[in-house]
């Protein structure tokens, strides 16, 4: 009988995940059902994630408050051992052996009303779930999906924003913070130790912002691409650079753990903690990124199944090096975007991304979901007012000292500035989002971190549901230029699949039909752009753009100018060694597909990737007036280069006339 | 220092979790290059699933025997509790607390050689792991991409196999290992108990055919499609039955627990228990099938998150219930082929399809490479050579006492009659998969439950590999028709986009361009062929396939008549109710679209759904004929069926000769 009672109990303890999965699932499909709602009614006063957070919320307080408080079945059981916890135990009951596996500390205060509810118990996932399972591609799809033209265009100061901006933001919350603690310490508010290592922490955990709603109503709105990419590079980079300091400020802490004052030894240690986490994972990500040098043409659903395969695998042996998987993760995606995507065949393109974004768009509202249920199910929640307030202004005070000087100082060096109302907006869109929430999660076991991710769950909310219905209001309160296209991964597969159904392309009036002349011309106006876009592109870009096209495109697609042309003729042997027989086939129409291998623009020529060369700027005479092997080489280089800075609007018309006969080219 | 042990080992243990999920990716890495270079080179000896398996073995044996046999942290540690195991246990170690979660029992002659190496503990998965995660989108996929052409032409049959068939082979199955269990008890080859419904059980584990690798040649050789319905139909609903059946078995042993002996009331309690499973999780995956009644055409990632949120949600919904949610899940797979598919946009329809056919294939694969370190790593194995050579032979009688007596008796009633070579081949067919490791994996704790594992999976081994390799000489052999064309999803797709790049039908010869205006005219041997194939179908779905077209998808799609024209009179109300406003608007149209649904060949429409209709048989002369509001309702619904069994070829041959010049009719 005893064997049925537990295999009952085992039964049940089934029934309810099965039950707190499918709430979260219930809680998604009506997320799904109302943003359908919305962008059917063009509602933009809330975005999806805020949505998913309002139904978390409801769905939370009938769970906490609804649900009858069952005492579990632990009564706490005290066999004392002698040394530390085994991870394993086997317990003798009644001559039967059972296996334990150890699942946490649980801190003496707390033993008693933990997990009292069975329910609320069932869903609080572990926090591990978020790093491992709902990040990774939440990450890689912003990776993969970079909009390189204008991510490029303004690498350096995104770099800026990302790596210098997020280190000046931690450090002044941090110690504004600090401050804050010290207050609450004097007015008696203070329960429990708060260190300036857990104040630096906090720094770090809030620093990763998460635009992603103003990301949203920019697409939709068509604001400006150069502010999309500053915001969305920086959020970006963002998130890498505050997991790796959160990580780093870890490992900082137990040396000094008696003292918790400043230690030279303790600090390099941790600054090299930092460097040598963020270049692994880079160079991790970016090598295996650059190794799925898929050639499974033919078939797609193997290409699709190795390519996720990889990208998963990057994660994993991140993972298992000590690294940072989802740092990892990013920057094999950035790499897959860049390198691998040329190699996919025209069906895996579009398999790639719609899995991806399916994956993305589920992860995302999930987590959001998550974070409104979590503030009532969370059973260990310190609300300290003053922190809390302290925290709202350390972190405006924080977002101001990295936007406004880093943008004066990289103004300095731009030639296109970044304008006041630019830096106004960015300064507002610094809202936090799921990375902070993941990261604040992730040790929730001490008093300071309890309330750390109090506060983090408050300012999300607060950011998320503020900025999210104030960002149309500031747009048109900032006079930024709304209206320059710039189409959502979503937008553009929408528009791409009513383009075939009905023939023509819904982004566009009338197609100009002799623009297309006018681009394969490459003179007039078009040759004027070209050369004002040069001038602006950043040196540190434009050095690495030439080596990156004239060697490791080669190398790692089939796409680019054959080795035999840029290398030096001392390494003919070395060249044709390396070269992909593709490449000299190709030779002379790839070189100009080269800007099509962005993400997004590219959409629209993945279909008809053959027949569209033909209109895509440039082919003909400029190669023609260069005959030198080397000068050829340079300017073919510019050129690409060029290609990709240029504007786009004409490229795409001239497609999308294209497309409407493919056949033309065919015969 | 306690702190950072523990620290320290949960690091170590993350990490070995990321090295051996990495395994398998790499796992599964290494197949899929393999199968890429397969099937460049058509090699057809060895299915992806057989060379997952070796693939498999070679990492299994590594592991077990090169990796150091680390003897683990788990001391038994023997504190004795008065009644019952708990299911979490808080544990007192010096002062701090710890909390451990149940894992299961171990039985007593264990304790000491379980859990002896680190990494083979790691790569052993919890068997739940096979039934929630990777069954279901198996599963589905083959409910959704079901050929329901062939599939309901030949439904009395397919039942009739998965069904009886399968109730019968389990039987053969359990009587004839319970003589071999009684052998081995008399030589003294067995060792502890083995009661007959351990048999039993066995026989039902083992009943679940799985003829993936015969599929997929029969695919590439374009074998019969009636043999193909018929098996793969079969081998879907057979796994159905079989997980019910043991389900209903393991709910009989309990009460008989005494004696073992047959108990009458038990038994018909298990029956009631399978018919409860079954005809539950039927309705619950009809119903949420049905209820997934999208009209988001405008936002195909939102459609398709819903889509995939919709069928996991009935499988945990099946779960929660009590139901058996992979039988929930293929019943739902089926349902949303048949409705939701047609509620679908153009680009989710693709979508969906890719999405379940990725996760489908890793699925599949990752299950088949499991199954072949498991040989090596699973430490409980036990190897009775007389146990496994009666089972060669009892699921050979088994399978040949199901095929050839029933396939008797179908021929008494069937037109079309399935020949000797066919029933053959079936015979041939019988190999077990993935359901059959799945099930025998479930509930390995007694003696009689790791025999049985032990040897179901050498079963799978064997039969996967021996009838994989000489299918297609068994073909050749057995003088099967082969040639006429049964495209795979897979081989569909990739056609499909061989298409839009070349802008020629690979499948096909050169377009004879008059055939599309001979099927307009729906008249000469084409009108013959389609009485023929009028005669051969079955009564059974004669009836029911006049219900669904002129009720159940009215109501449930935004295709086929409208209600208003199919219900008596005095429903009027009612049927404009209930009638999308959609179908009156494609009324004309859509009504021909019927014979599209069919996943598959349905393909080729999907991209020009709107222009290939012209082409799609019998649209004026029919109908015009009859006037009478009833008998045209009559007659059309007979004509959509003569439609779906009528002759495929001409529909795909038209429609590739119109798919060339799409502009031709939207001008």
């Amino acid at each position: 009988m005893e064997e049925l009672a537990t295999e009952k109990e085992a039964e049940e303890s089934h029934r309810q995940d099965s039950v707190s999965l499918l709430t979260f699932i219930l809680l998604l499909t009506l997320t799904i059902l109302t943003i359908w709602l919305f962008k059917h009614r063009r509602v933009r006063f809330l975005h999806e994630t805020g949505l998913a957070m309002i139904y978390g919320l409801i769905v939370g307080v009938i769970l906490r408050y609804g649900t009858p408080s069952t005492s579990g079945h632990d009564k706490p059981f005290s066999c004392s051992q002698e040394d530390r916890p085994f991870t394993t135990l086997l317990v003798n009951v009644s001559g039967k052996f059972f296996e334990y596996t150890l699942k946490g500390e649980i801190s003496p205060g707390k033993i008693h009303n933990v997990e009292q509810n069975d329910m609320l118990r069932k869903v609080t996932f572990d926090p591990e779930v978020f790093f491992n399972i709902l990040l990774p591609p939440i990450i890689f799809h912003a990776g993969y999906s970079l909009k390189k033209r204008h991510f490029f265009r303004n690498l350096g100061s995104i770099l800026a924003y990302a790596f210098l901006g997020t280190a000046v933001s931690c450090f002044i919350i941090g110690n504004l913070m600090y401050g804050v603690v010290k207050l609450m310490k004097l007015v008696g508010q203070l329960s429990d130790k708060f260190y300036y290592t857990d104040c630096l922490l906090f720094g770090a955990i809030i620093s990763a912002t998460d635009p992603v709603t103003v990301l949203a109503i920019f697409n939709e709105l068509h604001a400006d691409v150069d502010l999309y990419a500053l915001l969305f590079g920086e959020s970006v980079l963002n998130d890498a650079v505050a997991i790796v300091l959160s990580s780093s400020i870890v490992a900082y802490q137990p040396t000094g753990e008696n003292t918790h004052a400043f230690d030279a030894a303790a600090f390099f240690k941790s600054v090299g903690v930092f460097l040598g986490i963020f270049s692994g994972s880079f160079m991790m990500g970016a090598v295996t990124g650059v190794v799925t040098f898929t050639k499974l043409h033919c078939f797609p659903l193997l290409e699709t199944a190795l390519f996720f395969l990889m990208s998963w695998s990057t994660f994993l042996l991140a993972e298992a090096c000590g690294f940072t998987g989802v740092v990892a993760v990013l920057f094999c995606g950035i790499t897959q975007a860049h390198y691998t995507y040329n190699n996919l065949s025209v069906e895996s393109r579009s398999r790639t991304k719609q899995l991806f974004e399916v994956l993305h768009f589920l992860a995302e509202n999930f987590i959001f979901s998550y974070m409104g249920l979590a503030l009532f199910t969370f059973q260990k929640h310190i609300f300290s007012p003053i922190f809390i307030i302290g925290a709202f202004v350390a972190i405006f005070l924080g977002r101001a000292a990295h936007i406004y000087p880093l943008s004066f100082l990289l103004n300095l060096g731009r030639r296109h500035k970044i304008s006041w109302s630019f830096q106004h907006m960015m300064m507002f869109s610094g809202l936090r989002g799921a990375m902070a929430f993941a990261l604040a999660i992730r040790d929730t076991a001490t008093y300071s971190h309890q309330m750390m991710f109090s506060t983090t769950l408050l300012i999300v909310f607060f950011t998320v549901w503020i900025v999210g219905g104030g960002t149309t209001p500031m747009l048109s309160w900032l006079n930024i230029r709304v209206g320059d296209h710039v189409p959502s991964v979503e937008e553009m597969s929408e528009s791409h699949w009513l383009y075939f159904r009905v023939g023509v392309d819904p982004d566009q009036d009338p197609p100009p039909t002799n623009d297309s002349f006018q681009v394969l011309q490459g003179d007039g106006q078009d040759s004027a752009q070209r050369n004002r876009t040069k001038q602006e592109s950043a040196w540190l870009f434009r050095l690495w753009y030439s080596f990156d096209h004239n060697y490791l495109k080669p190398i790692l697609t089939h796409s680019g100018p054959p080795l035999t042309t840029t290398l030096p003729s001392w390494c003919g042997l070395i060249a044709r060694c390396l070269t992909s027989p593709q490449v000299y086939d190709n030779q002379e129409q790839l070189r100009e597909e080269d800007s099509d291998f962005i993400l997004n623009d590219g959409d629209l020529t993945v279909t008809y990737g053959d027949t569209t060369i033909t209109a895509n700027g440039s082919s003909g005479p400029h190669t023609a007036t260069t005959n030198l092997d080397s000068r050829r080489t340079k300017s073919s280089s510019e050129e690409a280069l060029e290609r990709d800075l240029g504007a786009t609007d004409h490229e795409v018309t001239s497609r999308g006339t294209q497309l409407v006969f493919p056949l033309e080219y065919n015969a």
